[in-house]
This record gives C-alpha cells, sequence and structure tokens, in this order.
C-alpha cells in the first residue's frame, strides 16, 4: 500500500473542508457554512454527467473496471522489482535441478504474467513461441494501461466541462427570474457550486489518480521486461549467478544497494 | 452493439433534463422550465455554424460521411477477434485440400478486409503483391479513421467556439438596448444559451465520440494485423494448428482463455 | 473544385448574418441589428493587428504567399490520383517505344513534380540522382505545406488575441468615462465587437482552412509518392502492365474500383 | 534583413495606437487617450515579472544572450544558401590546386561553421574525426536554437500570466477601497493595464520572434547540412562539377532556378 | 551555482511587493496594503491543497524527494563538463600506469556516474557487464529526470487550480450573505487572494523551476555520455591524447575554446 494517494486525497479533503469552515476573522468554526456546498442536484449533475460523458467514451467493458483502475493508484508498485528478482532466482536455482519441479512453486507466484511465463516453460513450449506468447501478453498489458489512464483523464477533462454546465443551466433559470433581489445571491452560489464540484473532481481526485497511474507504467514496464527476461534465461538453463548479475540492472542504483545488503545478510543468516 | 455510447448519451440528456426541471427546495419537478432552454435561433447559430466550420475544414466526401462516422461510435468490435480468428481457421482447413474452394466462403464473411484478401488468395495472385495490396489497404483503413476521429475533435473543438460566437452577438445587441432594465435577465439568459448548447454538444457528443473511435483504433488495427497474418498463412499453405497458436497471440489475455472454453466446449459437443 | 470549404464559408457567414438580424419572438428580420455589429476601427485593430503579429511570425516571401496559400484551401485534390495514375501509364506505353518521345507530351503534364521527373528520365540523368533531386523537391514541398499549415494557424491563433486586445482598450477607455451611464451599455458593445471579430475569423476562417490543408497533406504525399515510383519505372523501362499493378496499391480502395470501372470502360469503347 | 518581423512590429504597434486614439464617431484623433494606456508600475510589473520567471527559468549565460536571441528574429537568413553554395564551389576549385591554399581564404568566410570546417581541411585533420566534430558542433548549434525559441516561447507565456497577477493585485486594492465609487472606474482601468500589456508583449513581440526563429531552423538545418556535405566533398577531393551537382540539392526548386540563371549569366559575363 | 533561478526568485518577488505597496499618484509606499495580500486560511487552500494533489499523483518516496529536486533548479551543473573531462584524462594517465592505482583516486571523485563506473573498472568487471551496468544507470537517472520535471510541472498545473477552488468557496459564502453590501468588497478581495496565491506559485515558482530542470536535462546527458565513453576507454587503455580528442566533442564550442587556453595557460605554468 503506498499512502501517498491516500493521504493525498484526505489531506485535500480536510484542507477544502477547513477553508469552508473555519472563520479567520473570529478564529472559529462554523460548521453551518458547509450546508451552503451541499446540493444534491449539483452533484447529480457533475458526477452523473461526467460519468455519462466517459461512458460513452469507452466500451462498457472498460468503463465497469473503474473500480478497479481507481484502486490501482491507490497501491504501491516498487518493491516487486526485489521481491520478483529474488523469486526468478529462486526458481532458476530448482529449474536448474530438475525444470518440472517448477510446477509446484506456480500457485504461489501473484504476478500473472510470471507464473503465465513459467507454465509455458513447465509445458515445455517452443522458445519462440514463448517470445511471442509473452510479448502479445506485454503488448496488451500496456495497451490496457494506456486505456486505464485515457479513462481517468477524461473523467478528469469532462468534469470541469459538467461543472460548467451546471452553472450555465443555474444562471440561465437565475436571469429568467429576476424579480426577486433578495433571492440572486444564494440563487447565484447555488449555479457556482457545480463548477467547485467539477473542479475538485478533476484535481483532487482524477487528475492526481491519472498522474500515479502514469508514474507506475514506467515501473511496470521495468518489471515486465525484468520477468521476461528472466523467464527465458530459466527456460535456457542458465546459471542462477549469471541471471543475478543480468537482471540486477533493472533495479534502480538504490534498490541494487538495498538488495545487496539483503542478500549478504542473508547469506550471513544461512551461515 | 455496444450500448455503453447510446446509454451514456440518454443518460447524460436525462441528467441534464433533470438539472433543469427538478426543484430541489420544493421537491419537484417544472417542466415549464424547460421552454428557457429551447431557443431555436440559437440552435441554428451553435449547429449551423460549427457545421459550416467542420464543413470548412474536410473534403466534402469526409463530411458526407458523418453519419456513418458517428454510427461507428455506437457499435461494438472487440468480440470480432474470436469470430475472425475461427473464420479464418475454418478457411485454412477448406484451403488444406483445395485451396479453390475457399471461393464458395467468400461471399458469406462479412470483414470487407479479409474477403478481399483471400479473393486474392483464390485469384493465385503472387504473394508479393498480395503483401503489397493488403499493407495498402491497411494503411488507407488507418488514415480514414484518424480522419474521422479528427472531424469529431473539430465538431467538439468549433462547438463551444459557435457556442460563444452566439453569446457575443446576444450580449452586443443586448448592451445596444439597455432602456428596459426589466428585459435585460431574459436576454442575457438567451444569450448565454448558445454557450449552454456547445458545451453540451462538445462534452456530451462529440468529445465522447472521437474518444470511442480512438478506443476502437488499437483493437481494429489488431484484428487487421491478424487478418493479414491469417491470408498470407493460408495462401502459404500452413497448417490450421499452427496457424490458430500464432494467431490466438493477437487475442487479449482474458480472450485467449474464452477461445480455449469455447474450443473445448465445441470439441465435447463433436465428440 | 472542392464546394466544401466555399459553402461552409457562406453557410457559416449566412447564418451569423441570420442570428443578428432575425428576431425570434416577432419572427422578423431586423436588419438595422446589423449596424451593431460594423465597426471599422475594431475591424482595422483586429485584422491589421493579426495581420502584423503573422507578419512578424515568418519570411516576408511566406506571408506574400498567402493568397496562394489560402486558394490551396479551397481547391480539391483526390481526383489527381486517378488522373495521374493514368498519364503515368500512357507516358510508360510511349517510353517502352522511344524514351525521348516522352518530351512531346511534357508540356501538357500539369503536375509539376511530375514534369521535372519525365525531364531528366529525357535528359538521360543518372539515376541516382534522379533519385535525389526528387527526393530533395518532395522534402521541400512537405516543409513548405508545414509552414503553409503553421501560417493559418498563426492567424487562427493570434486573431482571438487581438479580438481580446481590442477589448481590453475598449474597457480601458470605458472605464476611464463612466461619467454618463447612459454611453456605458452601447460602449461595452463595441468593445466586444472585437472579440466577436476575433472569433470569428479564427472558427470560420483560418482554422477550418489550416484543417483543410492538413487533411490534404496526407493526399499530396500519396501522389507524390506513386509519381516518384512511376518515374522511376519508365527510367527503368518497366512493363506499362507491371506499373500499373504496383501504382494501383496508392489508390484508396473505393477509388480502385473506380479505376478498374473507368479502364474496363476504355477498353470496350476501344474494340 | 528581413523586413517582415520589423514591419509587422512597427505596423501592430501603429494599428494599436490608432485603436487607442482615433475615435470614429467623431472621426477624430484624440491623443490624450493614450494616457490611459501609460501606466510605469504596470509596465514594472509585467515586463519585470515576466523576465524574473524567465531569469529562474535558464541558467544566466542563456539570458544574457537575450538580445542576441531577439536580434535573430529581425535578420533574414535563406539567401545564405546560395551565396554559401557558391563560395563551397569556389573554394573546391582552390583546393582541387592546392588543399593548403584554402587558408588564405578562411579569414573572409563569415560563416563560423564553413570556416571551422575548412580549417579542419587544411589542417590535414582525419577524416573520421572532421565528420565527428562538425556532427558535434551540428548537434551543439540545434539544441542552442532549441534553447533560444524555448526561451522566446517563456516569454510568451509569462507575460499575459504576469498581466493577470498585475490585474489581480489592482482588483484585491480596490475591492477593499469601494468607499468612493466616482474611483471604481478608473482604478478598475488601472488594474486591466496589465493584461493589456501582458497580452501585448505576448502577441506582438514574443511569440512570433519564437514562430520565426522555429520557421528558421528548418532552413538553417538544411544550410548545415549543405555545409558539412561540402567540407567533406573538398577534404576528398571531388570535383567541383560534381559537388555543385550533388549539393544544388539542397536548394529549393526556385532557388535552384534562380541558381541556373545567375551561373548562366556569370558564364556569358566571363565569356 | 547559478544565481539565475535565486535571482528571478527574488526580484520577482521583489517586483510584486513593490506593485502592491507602491502607490504611483501619490509617489508614496503604503506598507499597510501589503496586509490585504496576507490571508492565512487562503495560503493553506492554496498550498495545501495543491501539495495535497501532488501527493496523490506521484509514489510517496518521490514526494519525499521535493527538496532535492527543487534544489536541483538552483544549482548550475555546466562547468561540470570541462572539470570532468580533465579529470577523466588525468584518472586514464594514471590507468595507463597501473590501472589498479584508480583506486585511491575514487574517493575524490564528486560525481557519483563516473566514481561507479571507474569502480567496476578497477573491480576488473567484464566489459560487456559495464556497458550493461552504466547503461541501465544512466536510463534510470534519465527517468528520475523525467519524473522530477513531472512532478515540479504538477506544482505549477495544480496550484491556479486549487487557487480558483479558494475563490469559488469564498464566493459562494459571500453570495449567500450579501445583505450587508459594505462587507461585500472585502469579502470579495479575500476571495480573489487565492487566485493570486495560485498564479504566483506556478509562474514565478514551479513552472521557472521545471523549465530550469528541463533546460539542465540535455546537458546532463551530454555529461552522462562523455563519462560513459571516458570510461570505456580507460577500460580500454586508450591513449590519454585520444581519449581528449574525441571526448573534446562532447564540448559546446566555446567550451572547447575555453579548454584549450586553459590547457595551454596549465602547459605554460608547467614548463
Amino acid at each position: 500500500m503506498d499512502i501517498a494517494t491516500t493521504l493525498g486525497l484526505v489531506l485535500g479533503a480536510f484542507l477544502v473542508f477547513l477553508g469552508i469552515t473555519f472563520n479567520v476573522s473570529t478564529f472559529s468554526f462554523h460548521i453551518g457554512t458547509i450546508q451552503y456546498f451541499i446540493d444534491p442536484p449539483s452533484i447529480m449533475i457533475v458526477v452523473g454527467g461526467t460519468f455519462s460523458a466517459v461512458l460513452a467514451s469507452f466500451p462498457l467493458s472498460k468503463v465497469m473496471r473503474l473500480g478497479r483502475v481507481v484502486a490501482r493508484a491507490f497501491r504501491q508498485a516498487p518493491e516487486e522489482l526485489i521481491e520478483t528478482l529474488t523469486l526468478i532466482i529462486d526458481v532458476s536455482k530448482i529449474a536448474r535441478k530438475n525444470i518440472l519441479a517448477i510446477e509446484d512453486a506456480l500457485p504461489s507466484i501473484d504476478n500473472l504474467y510470471l507464473r503465465n511465463g513459467l507454465r509455458l516453460v513447465v509445458d515445455r513450449v517452443d522458445r519462440e513461441l514463448i517470445i511471442d506468447i509473452m510479448h502479445s501478453e506485454m503488448r496488451y498489458m500496456e495497451m490496457r494501461r494506456d486505456e486505464d489512464i485515457a479513462m481517468l483523464k477524461a473523467f478528469g477533462s469532462f468534469s470541469p466541462a459538467f461543472g460548467m454546465i451546471g452553472t450555465l443551466i443555474g444562471l440561465i433559470i437565475l436571469l429568467q427570474n429576476l424579480s426577486d433581489p433578495s433571492s440572486i445571491g444564494p440563487a447565484m452560489a447555488v449555479a457556482i457550486i457545480t463548477t467547485f464540484y467539477g473542479t475538485i473532481m478533476a484535481n483532487l481526485m482524477f487528475l492526481p489518480w491519472s498522474n500515479k497511474l502514469n508514474a507506475q507504467k514506467g515501473q511496470d514496464k521495468v518489471l515486465r521486461e525484468m520477468i521476461r527476461d528472466g523467464v527465458l534465461y530459466i527456460e535456457k538453463g542458465e546459471r542462477p549467478e549469471f541471471i543475478e548479475q543480468d537482471l540486477m540492472n533493472y533495479l534502480p542504483p538504490e534498490m541494487k544497494q538495498l538488495y545487496d545488503e539483503m542478500k549478504f545478510e542473508s547469506a550471513r543468516t544461512e551461515a
């Protein structure tokens, strides 16, 4: 779990809440002010309208994965690199003795890309075909990530637009009913609320989430490249020492050091 | 049929309708409010102006295909992958026995790219020329899709602009006739309606539709690449098992599984 | 002549005119309203200012070709593909008998790229040099088209900016002279007119025109590639049937069919 | 000297001046109006603020070259192509007789890239090293041009931002002092002036200048490629006729014709 | 230390301070005006909200490096090129005598990329592996720089958004409490302050800083390429003269001259 995205969302929401309720001149909270900012029809137009536009923008199967896509923004990826490298080395040691023995290890492997790749090795699939299959899977995963990011970006760009549409609706109704001057202010306030919702949705939720997925993309690519190389080395029956030395180049410098320390410690423990 | 785009459009329109007519304080519908939002000259300026700008932006032949382009956004593509793969395998089995026998199957093939490709095989056209012709067709289809997307994007960017032009016209006329203060409000409301129309057109229609076509682009490319490879394997007289194994790499992982299950079931049925 | 751009411009201008003069409540025309939208100093600032900014943005020689660049947006390109292919085949037939006999056909060839290419063949220039020269000409034509599009885009982005500059000038003068309240409305109206001009110039003229040139770019590139291949085949003394078969791949699918029909008809006429 | 940029700047400034001082209803000039548009603190905030932001954006050495970068936008490049080609041919004739005799010609060569390249030839530097050195110089010149354009674009995007900052400052002070209604208009006018300055700075100065440098980039690249090829041909002792024929492909078509005419004329004069 | 970024920030802040406090009509300072521009809750919303959005956009480890990333914008890079070249030459001289003697020099080398590379040479690591390791490190450093720039850009784009959110909050509260007309002005002023903060944060801080890091990127890439080539030459035992001649091509032209002068001077001093 990466707490950054959760933290950012909570902190941002809290600050907006503070900005709404805290009165600096009297240095006190006016919780009542929060009622000015809650307007169910406005929520309906902005959230519903944005969702409608996104629904119209992507295949249904894609939109139905929204929950999982957003959840990805909240989870952490990087440590997997070291864990996965360790796992590959362990598997390669088993494979050197008896390649079919890998099969017992498969169910415990969480990473689907690695598990599928190793299954191909166990099934003695032709090396060329393994390369093709793993390349095809990698291509699809990257296409999917790009689509995920595109969907979150679509949310981020449609929400201010529907915020503006809500404000335009409010303004038009307001301008057609100017008879009672005292009601103009509150009516205007309500009209503006949709713009407020749309801006919050874009800048505190969907744009940061699409940024996050974008930042993960590079790391995921490195992880997959490492797995692909690892599987092919195992298929070839390469020595674990060589695999380790070569795959370590996929680790960022500071992780390389961490990995060395871990190995040293585990060696000491073993000894 | 992919219902997502239809659903998104209907849902979005309904929510905007609700936003206009539903009064939260009295918790009742005011259908009358809808009249504030219907103004034929405003529709004329925004829809007509946007269409004029798009007409001036593309060759006439392109603009006349608008209906078909929009219709594409409403239809589903992905299942074709499995159907087309099955079709290619079936044809390859026929071709192994007698390559000329494919001809009888041609009329029943809906996908034009596949049908044209197979006709070349039946006509015993030189392999190199088949590659050239299929590559040329693919290039043109991609150019056409890119132009389709560009046209929908042009609609999406010109409609808010003509919404603003309409509002400017309304404002200028209004400001020249300020004598009657009571008419300012409604006149202003009418002036703003064009901006409302332009924003709705862009965000509930043309931008989602261009997004949708963009999302289909990648899938269509995969489909065409699979067809091209399939046709060339058939021309070469390759074994159906090999073709299947190789082309399955064009399926996304979850479809691969679906395809395996389908095959298993049909095998059981046959047995 | 492609009427789309002309039609779009005329239709758009007519709709704006209608939007200004047609009064929906009285269902009558108020031609007098048009005077609110004609303000020579505003035209001067927006048109002149935009032109100044474009003038400062490109070499003088480029800006002086503005008329020709805009004219390109109004003319049609695609049919040339078939005509040019027919022409290349005809020339290749002459060349098979006597390559020097092409010279007589040169003056009647409109397309400069084709004419220059064939002249090199007639002059028995070295094949490698023909490739170099045709490649260099193609590169320059593409650079020029890109510059043309950049210039129209510059018009499209500077015109709203100078519309805003005009409005700012009007607003500043207005705000300094608020003594007479009754004049505020009309003065404000005049201030806004420049924004109206700038938006119209961008969205009904220069942006559609740059879109149009952009749409033509792909087609022109295909045409030039076909010509280049054709000239090199003629230089090599290739058979007309082969040239036709190969160059037909440059035609979009529906043109290919059209071309086949034309050929069939002309063959029947000849027979 | 290319007068386009100078002309555009002068014409634009004149039109803005006219737009400010010319009163169309009385058809007379009100030079006094110009005072509404001159406000030293506003100039300070916009010009100074924009400069500060650019200063913070680039290394000091880069910002100190601003004068030279802007000057580049005002000078003409294209004729150099023909002059440089003529020069290379002349030098190649000298080199054929005695390669060391080039040295006497070096001081008269203005183009640094050509002069440095020829000096390497005179110094009998290894051909491979000449290629490396010229490639490295070309790379640095392109990096520098890209940085120049980036700096002008930064000016163009920071100036409207600081215009807006100035207006916000004015508005905040104004809103805190609403006691005297008669002063609101002029105070508002002054607040808006910074936006006016920022927009003018961006659209009449820095954006056109960055466009201009961008337009020159392509031409400069062609010039440098021609020089590099020329220097390498001279080093190789290639025949002047061959060099001319090959390098002429770097000329745009219409210059090629001009060059042929010049050569013909000079040949006639010589004869 | 590059003073440009510090200077720009200080100068810009000073000019904004001047714009706020200096009254041009009375030609005096009104320090009191500064109080209109200091509003702690507004600072909290804009700074806190922007930080929250960035926190939600990147992994926690990335955001925690913010201080170091900003610090990079304030430090100078270019001179390192000459110093590093000199260092590489010095090391290559040692290496020619005894490659293991490099080890003593390692602790004094500041540049980590160079130090790590040389350590590999000392450790007699296989040449192919050195290439892989250095390539992997370079790839990670470039990924990291791109992420750094993306983070600063995210600050630059979220800060105006949270400025607008703050203003919307202020406006909504204000519009709901219009009973006391005299308080409207100041309340509006306070509402606008967040927009002011957001614009300043983006245009005087984060956008210039991201520009600066972007400008450094090219130079850093050149430096790393030079180091990589240098380390590989040293591993190969290449002659110092050759290394110097080849690596000098990584210096920009004006540095090359500076380097020649320095070398000449040091040669004279030695003599």
